[in-house]
C-alpha cells in the first residue's frame, strides 16, 4: 500500500472521529461522513443506505437529489445497493449502468454517473447498509480507494448502532436468509430429539470501537495479544485433542503458521496505522482476506481460511478481554450448542439440565466429545456444514439426529410436528417407567439379567431409574477420554469405589482401559509410528495395556482396593488369543497379592472375564473357557470385524444387518460353547438394545444383556410378552436354511406371537 | 526492510558484479570482494576462507595481517569459522572471544577486533567456505548487515565455483558427515536387497548466476514461474496422488497456501530488487526462512518448512526451465532412487532394468506407489527421515530392506557383508530354477496347482521363468491405479486378452478391481464423505462395484470379449453375503447376454469365484457353496480381520501368528466344507508364500496355492519332500489340543519328517 494512501485513510479516520465525538444527531453526523467520504476520494457523489423495515433506506447522500433521502428504498437484492447487503460483498464498476442487477431510480438523479463502488456496512457478519461513491466519468477505484472505503463501513457501523439506526441491535432481522425458517442436514453422531436457543460455545463478538484513541496503545494490545494467542495454541498442540477445542493436528499447524506468520501481523498493524482500533484493526484485515479468498475460490484454500477466520476471532477475542466460553457465562434456559468442535472436559462444564444437545460444524463418531456425549445422553449432530453462518446466537433450534436435520428458526408447523414427535417418545417413556418394579421374565418363566452400560460417575444413578440388575459394562476409560492428563490411582480409585457404593448389592463389571487406536490419549505419549491407517483394527485396548503395562497396573491397584469386602468383577477388551487373557488375570493377580502382602483388605473374589469382539478368539474359545468366570460378546466392534465394515461409514452403516445368518449363528455357536463349559455369557453392544435384535438374542440362547439406560424398558417389554422356548424352536429352523430376509420373518414371527416390540 | 539497506544492498550487488565480470585472476578478484564488502560495511575486517583439502583457508582479507593470507588454516568445526561451515549457520557476535568455539591465531592480529560476524558460503547445501567481517568496537550487526552479507555469500559460491576454487565441483568432500559412511533406518515397504547409486527423482540444481544483468527481466522470470507453479499445483490437487508425486492432501494445501501467499512472492521481489537473479533470489529466501524457523524450533512447522523447501525447489526448477525427473535424464548405471514421495506413474517411467531400489522420506504400505512397485519387484525403503540431508546425488549405497536399514557410502566391509548375503540369495535362486520343470507333488503322490499372484502386463512372464500352473490371481485394478484417467474399457480388453495369449493353455484368473477403501481412485469422483476411518473395513471393492457399476459393467465387458473362444475365470473380492456374489455374477451375465445378442464371439465357458477374506462369510458357506465354481481364501485381509489387527501396523505385524489355532482351524474348517461340496478351494496371499505357512495349508487339505513368483521355487522344494497324509494327521493332533507354539512344533515335525524349508 503507497505511503499516501495509508496517510489519507488516517487523515479520514481522523476527520471522523471527531463528527462522531460530536454532539450533533446521528443524521447530522451521517451527512457530514458523506462530504468527508466524497472530498477525500474526490467523487461527485457519496452515499449511505441503512436498513430499516427490510428495506435498504437512503439516508445521507452528497451528490444525489437531496429529495430522495428518506425516498429512495431498494429492497435486499434489488439494484446494486441491494446486491451488495445481499451478499455482502463489495462491487467496484466503471460502468453501472451495464451491470445486470442496477436499477435506475429517477428521484434521485443518478442517471449522470457512470463510475460506481460500494462496499456492505456489516454488524455482526451481516449487512446493515451499504456505503456507496459515484462519479460522472467512468473510472475504476483504486483498490486502496476501495480499502479506504471499507474501513470507513467499519466505522460507521460503529455510529449506526450506537445511534440505534438500524432496525436491531442484534442482526437478527437484518439478514434475509436469516429470518425465514430453514432446515439443514449433519451426520448422526449420538441420536436423540432436543429444542432450545441457539448458543455459542465460543460466543462473537461485536466490535465496539473501531477508531483508536491512541495509535501507540492498540499497537501495544496486538503486540500482547499475538503473544498470548502463540502461548495459546503452543499449549493447545501440547495437549492434543483435551481441553481447549478437539482441534486436529492438521489445523493446529495451519494455527500455528497463521500465528507464526509475519505478513498477518504486518497488515494488522498496517490498519492500525491507518487510525483503527486493533479489533477493528483484525477485523478489516481478515475481511480483506476473505475478499480476496473469495476470489481464488478453491476447496483446500477453503479449509484453511476457514482455519484463519477461527484464528482471527480468537485474537480479537483475546484483544478485547472476552474469553469465556458459553459455559463460563452459563446457560440460562434450554440451550442447543453451536461450536466448530469441542473437546470432551469442556463439554463436561455445561450445566447438563439446560444443555439439551450440540451441533458441530466437524466432528466424528469416534470422536472423544461423541462418546462422551452419547453417556451423557445429550443428542449430537455433526458435520453440520456452514451451521456457524446460518445461525445466529438467539435463534430457535429444534434438533432431530434421528432424522439428521436440525431446523433453525422454526414455523407453527415444523414446532408442532416436532412437538407430536417428542409426545409419542415421552409418553412410551411413561409406559416403559411402569415396568421399572417387574422382572424381566420370558412368558416360558426363564429370568434373563438386564444390566446397563456406563462410564461416567452420574451414570450410576440410571440403575435406579430403570430398576436394571447391576452394571454389565463399566467402561472405565472414560475418566481417562475426558482429562487433559492421566488420572492419578488415586482418582480411579474413587471413582470405582463411588460406583461400587452406589450400585449396593448389584454388581458392576469393570471393563479395563480400551485405549489406543482412534481413542488416543495424548499423555500416554503414543509413539513414533504416527497416526494409524486402521485405528479400529489397531494397536488398542489390552493389545496396548500389555505391552505398556504401567496404565493397568495402577488401574489393577485401584480397582481391587476400590472393592476390599466385595466382588470385583473385572472384564478385558479385545482379547484376541488366550494368552493375552492370562497375562492379564497374571497383572492382577499380582497386584493383588502385593496388596495382601501389605495386610490391605482385599475383594472377597475376584471374578474375571474376556470381552470377545475379536473373531479369532472364538475359533480358540475350548481353549480359553475353562479360564474364564464369564465372557461379553461385544458386538460392536465384533460385528464390524465379522463383514469388515466401519460401523462409522455411512455407505456401510445399513449394508450388513446384524440379524444376519452370519452374525447369529456365530452367536449361537459362542452362546453353545459357554453353556457346555458352564461359563455366563452376556452380550453387551448396541445390538442388545434393540428390542427384535434382543429377541433373537435371547431365543440364541443369551440370558444376560447389558444395554444402554433408555433400552432397558422397551427389551424388558419385549422379554415379558416372549415365549422363548417356540422361539428357539423357529430360530433353530430359520437358521438352519435362511430365508432372504431373517429380519422380515422375525418381525413377522414376533406380530403372530403377540411380541411387544416398539 | 527500510529503503536504505535494499539499496545497499543492491549498490553492492553492482559493484560485486563488475568485478566479476572483470578479467582479473580469481584471487585479485577476492581481493576486491573483500574491500568491497568492508567498505560498504564499514568494517574495519573482512575476510574469505575457503575449503580447500578439507580445511577452511584464508583465501583474502582486508583489515587482518595479509602474511596469514594462505596460511592461517582452520579444521571444519575449529573456530568461530570452522563452526559456521559445519553448521552452515550463521554467527553474529559483539564479543567473539566469549564464545566457547574461538580459537585465537596470532598470525592474524585479529585480538583487536571484538565484534564478529560471518555466514558460510553454500554450495549444493553444503558449506564451502565463510565470509566473515569484525569489528574492534563491540557493535551486533544489524540484520540488514547479516542479510547483505548472506547474498553477497551466494554470489561469491557461483565466483569460486567458477573459478574452481574449492575442492571439488561437487560438494560431497566438502561436508564432514558425507565423508563417512553411515547407516539410517527406515520402515519395510518393499522387501529386497539392491545395491546402487543415489540418484534424485527430482535432480538438485545448483545456481549458477546470482547477479542479475537485468533487475525487470528477473521479475517477469519470477512473475511467469509463480503462474506455472500455482497451475501445476492446481492441476496436482486435482490429479490427487497421481502422476505428479503422491503428495497427500494435506501436503497440497500446504503448497496451495504458500504458492497464492502474497508475503512470499513480495519476499523474492525484495531479493531481486537488491540485485539477485530470481533463482539466486528463491534461494536467498528459503535460506533467510530457514534461518527464522530454526529459531522457532517447532515440530508442526518444521513439517510445514518441509513443504516450503520442496515448493521453493520447484519454483527454482520452473525458473531454470529444469524441470525432468531423473526418469527423463534416464538412469546410466544401477541406480537407487531417492525421493520425498513418488506417484505410482512416475514410477513406472523408471528404466526396470537399473532402478535397483526406491529410498523414500515418506510413503505407506497402502500407497499406490508402494503396490506397484512391489509388483515390479522393486525394493522400497520408506519413511527414512533425512534421507535426503544425508545422501548426495551420486552417493553409494546399500539397501537392505529386509534390516530397514541403507547403507550410504558402505566402507569396504559393509559392502562385503551385503555381497556375502546377496550371494546366498542367488545361489538358492539358482538350485530354486534348477526345480522349474519338475511338477509340485508331495512324496506321498498329491500334486498341488502352484500358481502366481500377477497385475502388470510384464508379470506373466513369470510364468515361464517359474514354471507355474498360471495366475491364481491377477489384479485388474493395478491398471486402474498406476493410471491417471479411467482405463477406457478397450485399453482394460487389450490389457486382458495380452495376459490371456501370454498364458497359452495356463489358466489365468481374472479379480475384478478392489478399489476404494486404501486404493482411491481421484477420477472415481469419491464422495462426500470424505476420508474414511478405517478404509480396509470400508467401502470398497465388491461393495464400491456394486453401488456404482459402471465400473464393473465395463470391466465385464472387457474380460469377455478378452477371452472369446477360451475359459474366463473371475473371481470377485471382499464377498461378505451371498447376494452380494449373486449380483455381480448377474451383472456379468447380463453383459454375456448382451453380447451373445449381438452374435460377438463369446468365451467358451466362464467360471465364477468369491474370495474368501470377510469373516462373515465362512458362517454362510453353505449358502454360498452350491452357487461357486471355485472359491479363494485371501489370507492377507482374513487375518486382519480375524484378528482385528491391521497388517500395516508395526506394533501389531509380529503380534498374531499365521501359524496360530485360529487361522489353521478356521482354514481347516473352509477347506472341509469346500471337499464336501466338491468346491476347488484355492489360498492367495503371502501366507501360502511362506514354506512352512504353505506346508501347513497343504496339510489342511489345501490343493491350490497362488504366491508371489520369487516363492515358486521355495514352496515347491518343500511340497516335493513332504508326507502330506503324516503331516494331516500331526495337524490333527495339534489342533486339538494346540501347544504353545504352533510354529515351533511345525518347525520341529518337518526338521524331523526332512521337509525342505528356506
Amino acid at each position: 500500500m503507497p505511503i499516501s494512501a495509508i496517510a489519507s485513510a488516517r487523515e479520514i479516520l481522523t476527520r471522523l472521529h471527531d463528527v462522531m465525538a460530536s454532539r450533533h444527531t446521528a443524521q447530522a453526523k451521517l451527512n457530514a461522513v458523506v462530504d468527508i467520504i466524497g472530498e477525500a476520494l474526490e467523487s461527485e457523489v457519496c452515499s449511505i443506505y441503512l436498513l430499516r423495515e427490510g428495506l435498504l433506506e437512503l439516508f445521507a447522500t452528497r451528490g444525489l437529489a437531496q429529495d430522495a433521502v428518506h425516498v429512495t428504498k431498494l429492497a435486499m437484492g434489488e439494484g446494486l445497493v441491494g446486491i451488495i447487503a445481499a451478499n455482502v460483498e463489495t462491487l467496484n464498476l466503471d460502468e453501472a449502468a451495464a451491470h445486470p442487477d442496477f436499477a435506475y431510480r429517477p428521484e434521485t438523479g443518478e442517471e449522470r454517473f457512470h463510475s460506481f463502488a460500494g462496499v456492505p456496512i456489516i454488524r455482526k457478519e451481516q449487512a446493515v447498509g451499504v456505503l456507496a461513491v459515484q462519479h460522472a466519468d467512468p473510472r475504476r477505484y483504486e483498490d486502496v480507494e476501495i480499502e479506504a472505503l471499507q474501513t470507513v463501513a467499519m466505522v460507521l457501523s460503529e455510529l449506526i448502532a450506537n445511534a440505534g439506526l438500524v432496525d436491531s441491535t442484534g442482526a437478527t432481522t437484518a439478514r434475509p436468509q436469516s429470518t425465514a425458517a430453514m432446515r439443514i442436514g449433519g451426520f448422526k453422531l449420538v441420536d436423540g430429539m432436543a429444542a432450545g436457543v441457539a448458543v455459542y460455545h465460543q460466543p462473537r463478538i461485536s466490535i465496539e470501537h473501531t477508531v483508536a484513541e491512541d495509535t501507540e496503545a492498540e499497537r501495544h494490545r496486538v503486540y500482547a495479544a499475538f503473544d498470548k494467542m502463540r502461548e495459546q495454541i503452543d499449549r493447545m498442540s501440547n495437549q492434543a485433542e483435551f481441553g481447549v477445542g478437539g482441534e486436529h493436528e492438521e489445523v493446529l499447524a495451519t494455527y500455528k503458521m497463521f500465528a507464526y506468520d509475519e505478513g498477518w501481523s504486518r497488515r494488522i498493524n498496517e490498519a492500525i496505522d491507518s487510525g483503527l482500533t486493533a479489533e477493528a484493526a483484525i477485523e478489516r484485515v481478515q475481511q480483506r482476506t476473505r475478499m480476496r479468498m473469495r476470489e481464488i475460490d478453491d476447496p483446500l484454500l477453503r479449509d484453511r481460511m476457514h482455519d484463519l477466520e477461527d484464528l482471527s476471532n480468537r485474537l480479537i477475542r483475546i484483544v478485547s478481554g472476552q474469553l469465556g466460553t458459553a459455559a463460563q457465562l452459563g446457560l440460562r434456559q434450554d440451550s442447543i450448542l453451536i461450536a466448530r468442535n469441542l473437546g470432551p472436559a469442556e463439554l463436561l462444564e455445561y450445566d447438563r439440565r439446560r444443555l439439551k444437545g450440540v451441533v458441530l460444524e466437524e466432528g466424528s463418531l469416534t470422536a472423544h466429545v461423541t462418546i462422551v456425549a452419547r453417556a451423557m445422553g445429550v443428542p449430537v449432530l455433526g458435520r453440520v456444514r456452514g451451521v456457524r453462518r446460518e445461525v445466529a446466537e438467539g435463534d430457535r433450534l429444534l434438533l432431530d439426529v434421528g432424522e439428521q436435520s436440525l431446523h433453525i428458526r422454526p414455523n407453527a408447523a415444523m414446532e408442532e410436528a416436532f412437538e407430536a414427535k417428542q409426545l409419542i417418545t415421552q409418553k412410551r417413556r411413561a409406559a416403559f417407567a411402569k415396568l421399572k418394579a417387574e422382572p424381566p421374565v420370558t412368558r416360558d418363566g426363564q429370568r434373563i439379567t438386564l444390566m446397563v452400560n456406563a462410564g461416567l460417575r452420574d451414570d450410576v444413578a440410571a440403575l435406579d431409574l430403570t430398576g436394571a440388575d447391576g452394571i454389565g459394562l463399566f467402561r472405565t476409560e472414560f475418566q481417562f477420554l475426558v482429562s487433559a492428563t492421566l488420572p492419578q490411582r488415586e482418582r480411579q480409585q474413587r471413582l470405582y469405589k463411588d460406583v461400587l457404593d452406589a450400585a449396593g448389592d448389584r454388581p458392576v463389571t469393570f471393563r479395563t482401559v480400551d485405549v489406543g487406536g482412534d481413542k488416543s490419549l495424548p499423555y500416554l505419549n503414543h509413539d513414533e509410528e504416527g497416526e494409524e491407517e486402521n485405528p479400529a483394527m489397531g494397536w488398542r485396548a489390552l493389545r496396548l495395556a500389555l505391552d505398556r503395562d504401567g496404565l493397568m497396573k495402577a488401574q489393577a491397584r485401584a480397582l481391587i482396593e476400590a472393592a476390599a469386602g466385595k466382588t470385583l468383577n473385572v472384564m478385558f477388551p479385545m482379547v484376541s488369543e488366550p494368552w493375552e487373557f492370562e497375562e492379564a488375570r497374571a497383572l492382577f493377580e499380582a497386584q493383588r497379592a502385593w496388596l495382601a502382602a501389605r495386610n490391605r483388605k482385599l475383594p472377597a473374589d475376584i471374578r474375571y472375564g474376556a470381552m470377545l469382539e475379536v473373531p479369532a478368539l472364538a475359533e480358540v474359545l475350548d481353549m480359553l473357557l475353562p479360564k474364564l468366570d464369564f465372557l461379553s460378546i461385544g458386538t460392536n466392534d465384533l460385528t464390524q470385524f465379522l463383514f469388515a465394515a466401519d460401523r462409522a461409514h455411512p455407505k456401510l452403516a445399513m449394508r450388513y444387518d446384524w440379524l444376519s445368518p452370519s452374525i447369529l449363528r456365530f452367536v449361537r455357536r459362542v452362546a453353545r460353547q459357554c453353556h457346555e463349559a458352564n461359563v455366563p455369557v452376556a452380550v453387551c453392544g448396541e445390538m442388545g438394545g434393540r428390542p427384535l435384535e434382543a429377541m433373537a438374542l435371547v431365543g440364541l440362547g443369551i440370558e444376560r444383556l447389558s444395554i444402554t439406560p433408555a433400552a432397558v424398558g422397551p427389551v424388558k417389554a419385549m422379554i415379558r410378552s416372549l415365549d422363548r422356548a417356540a422361539l428357539a424352536e423357529q430360530l433353530s429352523v430359520l437358521l438352519a436354511a435362511p430365508p432372504s430376509s431373517l429380519r422380515d420373518s422375525l418381525m413377522a414371527w414376533a406380530g403372530q406371537n403377540g411380541v411387544e416390540l416398539v
